[in-house]
């Protein structure tokens, strides 16, 4: 399946290695990341996909596909802004987030509008987040749900 | 100033009354009222401003502005659907939530991105929300929270 | 009704004066002016409309509505960058197009794809485009395909 | 690079089979096919691609990526109905456009905004399309152009 992974744009190494953990795990079970495209936690989750050989897609706000992170293997430019943090949730099957600030809890909405099951380490407290405590948990919590 | 109001695309009749006073409120103080331009708390708030002789403006997610409720003044048909909650908050100077579910919700992400203070109604405990007990309450304070 | 009128966003003085006649006579005709809300044609069409009385909607590529023409009425920020022309076309009843280049080209697509009657005044010729010789004719040729 | 193949929606089996063989070239030259994701052209070029072993992207209008044709590697769901024309050629380097109507001259516009080169077989003859006569010619156009 595809799994939008979510988060701030700017993080600490801890968090930076729970996003990159999250990755290697979804790379591993075989599932596609979605993205935002750029730093922090997206950079750090497709960089933890492509270590297990998984495959990330990168929803950028410019329209310039090159501003993606160098771990995004299709970069998908939009030119919309914010506007693409709904087509980030709309284009996977779950979501997995992880800290994030404004940017994240706007597409926690959108995961409600889209009826997209989420998993979050460490992120907003809000109605349909399963708060989980490790990409462990996150990773199965998201297979559980859709039944992949 | 412009306030862009959010909530419920179908509530209750409290729900809808108080944000018809919000409408009124708005209307009343001279500012313009921008909204989804669906039903709701998105038509409530428009019919109190018309009621007040206030000017409404609403941000369709379809590409049809005849979608308007009928109290909007100017309607803007977007085809954009839920990617428009964004131009929503964006198009406010400050935000009023009144209820509201996961739409409202990434409205209230999108309030973060751009900065927007927000005063909220019953709506989602979130980060930035200053939750308020009346409709008075929430004018006043986008009023004193943007300086208008 | 409303019409979109759409062309360079940078002209020469006597573009600017042909758009700023398109603007008169449709503001005195009672009608609503939908344009891209930057310089140029939608800038000399507002101011047009303006002079007489009429009302305009201007429809930005940024998130800043502040951005907008000194003389657009009701600013719509969208920060969709050029995806936004597709609104500024669904958003009228029909078009006039004033000289113009590649953007003008695209809302001259959307104008089909939306199945808007165009007028066109030294702008591209294309399939669907009525070409005419004054703004005169061109608000009468939309007048009459809309039947308003 | 990638190449956007921007085409007729319905199209009847010689422009099929035109589309087909622009893909089948892309896809044997190494280059990824970027389209608009669904029927007629798109869903040509995307089996011709995919019978050489090139990969493609499909940029959908709507917000579920399984609107995609079959022969879409990667499904972008954007729910932006015609305004992500602008995405579909924002994130080639080059354009080929196949016969088309309305929608593909919305896209010949953004090429022009978006200053991409294109070759056309059989479609709108607009400024800044390189009318060409058979697929390999439209392939041989775009990576000269593009210098690649």
């Amino acid at each position: 399946m595809r799994v939008s992974v979510i988060g701030g744009g700017s993080v600490d190494e801890r968090t930076a290695e729970r996003a990159r953990a999250v990755g290697r795990l979804l790379g591993r079970r075989g599932h596609v990341v979605v993205c935002g495209g750029l730093g922090g936690v997206m950079e750090a989750v497709c960089a933890g996909a492509g270590e297990a050989g998984g495959e990330t897609v990168g929803i950028l706000p410019t329209a310039d596909r090159r501003d993606a992170n160098e771990y995004v293997d299709t970069a998908v430019a939009t030119g919309l802004g914010h506007a693409r943090n709904a087509m980030v949730v709309m284009n996977g099957d779950a979501v997995v987030a992880v800290d994030g600030g404004a940017g994240t809890l706007s597409e926690l909405g959108f995961a409600g509008v889209f009826d997209r099951p989420v998993a979050g380490l460490g992120t907003h407290d809000v109605a349909g987040v399963e708060a989980v405590d490790t990409p462990e948990e996150a990773v199965d919590y998201v297979e559980a749900a859709v039944g992949d």
